[in-house]
């Protein structure tokens, strides 16, 4: 049973993800913003009880059992592995913080406690991403050669500067849509890179608002390569000059056919068809109150559909006890936990780094002995 | 003015350029076709007065002004360069052989002899190309940043082993699509490669038909980057693993806006528009000989299109000048000629080298001084 949420972020990913979080009946009792204004502003706006500036404050806040991590990246690691280390369930906004110690600091907190750490990777839970993996699985395409993923949408900055154009604190394609991206990969194929080639361009430095000193300095295009474990390859292109458009297609072929996701729509050349065929289209409507989604037009549908799913699997994984706290994994097992987000920030680190190199860069899982891990050790924190 | 035209080849290429040549009025006067019974096949199919299986039969043809160049690659250099040194025009299809040396043969045999001399390079007679190529010299789009395109289709190989299943024939999606498009975003962006990048693969090795000793050597998936002259950079997919489909499209963005080709048809996004509007749509029919074109299934739409425009621009260009084998050069100024085949072998060399090594890859552009070319040297041939 779940008592309360607490939200940290007051950006348009909070605003959808306390629309969602309400919408499937939790209880979000408290904000953190990064101004007492900025926090009390979107509180009243969705009823919320308590609004703070100060982190700590909603961590200890007594009806808080879970937090929902949305604000900037770099903020995520610390408040994570702060949330878990006192007993509160997380939900974390991608990417999962700014690098690999984020990462790792986020996983050490995850092994250590017994807490549910889940990210909001929402592609997971969209049916036909859900359908392809099933049927991949079941050898339908037979053995996966390609994944070739494609996403082209409009600019990623917003009218005034902030974190999305600095590529330091964790804006730029690669790490908010990428990320997205290279997970689905490995939650699709069930392999993981181990080698990645990468080219990330930034072609708008400066825009009619963001000019003068400032200049963008993060990602607004981005392709990569992987060789995947099994011997398959992934390409992956991310544009984002494609202005008031967004279009994600997810293609997979193997040895015996092909499966293709456009959007949330499903379509499959199986068993030696001669055209594809479309498998599940998701027409489905969201149930939500429509005051808070002001913002939703910022996350694509597909992933605003697998954020709603994901959190209604949340609400179902503490529902299935009646003790506070208490909480069931079956429901989010198929859900990304901190481990995903590690492995995920390794592939995005290494095209970073192939990207400057211009070599192909090894993906090395640095999985830390328990020894190691300083939640493990005795006044370690 | 032009007599006739000796076609090299049997494919469904050659039988769409007679379809074509035809169509506009041209005399296919002589055929070459690997064994007898082949030639003389195609021969009937097209009322060819002569045909035979000896190139030189055909080169020396006294009717042939012009020769059409449509067989395997490994032939072109040598069929392409005999024909000009003995004076007769040259329409060579794709690519310019199999490698650089092949390509700089061709380039110095054009050189030395004032004969019209084209790769058959049908993309840039396409309209929404054309209109496209003028858009960005106008500035249009402002600087032109990046160059995307994409290629998906159905696989190259025929039922039988030929030499489009191995990679030293000359076969393969990046020979055959490739060159295309790296001749494409050249003649759009009037820059060339300055460093590539590319990956290489072939996921089907056997077929049901072609299998035992027989593997496909030749790349059926193909992905490269190119950092351009002017700092723009170009991404290309090339994916035969999607069957009963072509689809291509090419983007450019640039500072201002950007254009897109799919299929046949121009999009745009200028001016600061929300949305892209249609700026040329190619619903036109080609007007061809239904029976000759049973083959036309294989050659993709828009480059059947420009091909039949190239062709009536050949045309045009002998039917200026009253005198026979005399031609002017105003009405085929845009085609590709043996210089460009010659930048796009480059390229592909370089994909091909880049692949293998994992590193990007210098385009070093040999533009050999006159005096080693060995026919501008006494005896030299």
């Amino acid at each position: 049973m779940l008592e309360g949420i607490g939200v940290f972020g007051t950006g348009s990913l909070a605003r959808i993800s306390i629309a969602a979080l309400k919408s499937v009946g939790l209880k979000v009792v408290a904000l953190w913003g990064p101004t007492q204004l900025k926090a009390k502003e979107i509180a009243s706006m969705f009823d919320i009880p308590f609004y703070t500036d100060k982190i700590d404050d909603v961590l200890l806040h007594k009806e808080v059992d879970l937090v929902c991590i949305t604000n900037p990246p770099h903020l995520h690691a610390q408040v994570a592995s702060k949330a878990l280390s006192i007993g509160k369930h997380v939900l974390c906004g991608n990417p999962a913080g700014l690098n690999e110690h984020d990462a790792l600091k986020m996983v050490e907190a995850a092994r250590y406690y017994p807490l549910l750490s889940l990210m909001s990777h929402g592609l997971r839970f969209v049916p036909a991403f859900m359908q392809m993996k099933k049927a991949i699985q079941k050898g339908e395409v037979g053995e996966v050669n390609l994944c070739d993923v494609r996403v082209a949408c409009g600019s990623l900055v917003k009218e005034k500067f902030n974190w999305m154009c600095d590529e330091n604190m964790g804006g730029g394609v690669l790490n908010t849509i990428g990320s997205h991206i290279i997970d689905i990969i490995t939650f699709l194929t069930s392999q993981k890179a181990v080698k990645v080639r990468g080219m990330m361009k930034t072609f708008v430095t400066q825009t009619e608002r963001i000019n003068g000193i400032r200049h963008i300095t993060s990602d607004d295009f981005c392709c990569f390569q992987m060789e995947l474990s099994d011997g398959a390859c992934a390409t992956v292109t991310l544009n984002t000059h494609v202005p008031g458009h967004f279009s994600q297609e997810v293609l997979i072929v193997g040895s015996k056919g092909r499966l293709r996701v456009e959007g949330a729509d499903l379509y499959g050349q199986l068993c030696g068809n001669k055209t594809e065929t479309l498998m599940i289209s998701d027409t489905q409507r969201i149930n939500h109150q429509s005051d808070g989604m002001a913002g939703s037009a910022d996350l694509p549908l597909p992933y605003l559909k697998g954020l709603f799913k994901l959190i209604d699997s949340v609400k179902e994984s503490f529902e299935r006890s009646q003790e506070r706290r208490d909480w069931n994994t079956e429901p989010v097992a198929m859900a990304a936990n901190f481990e995903d987000a590690l492995y995920v920030q390794y592939v995005i680190d290494a095209v970073r780094q192939s990207s400057r190199s211009g070599n192909w860069e090894k993906i090395i899982i640095k999985n830390k002995e328990a020894s190691e891990n300083p939640f493990l050790q005795p006044g370690g924190l």
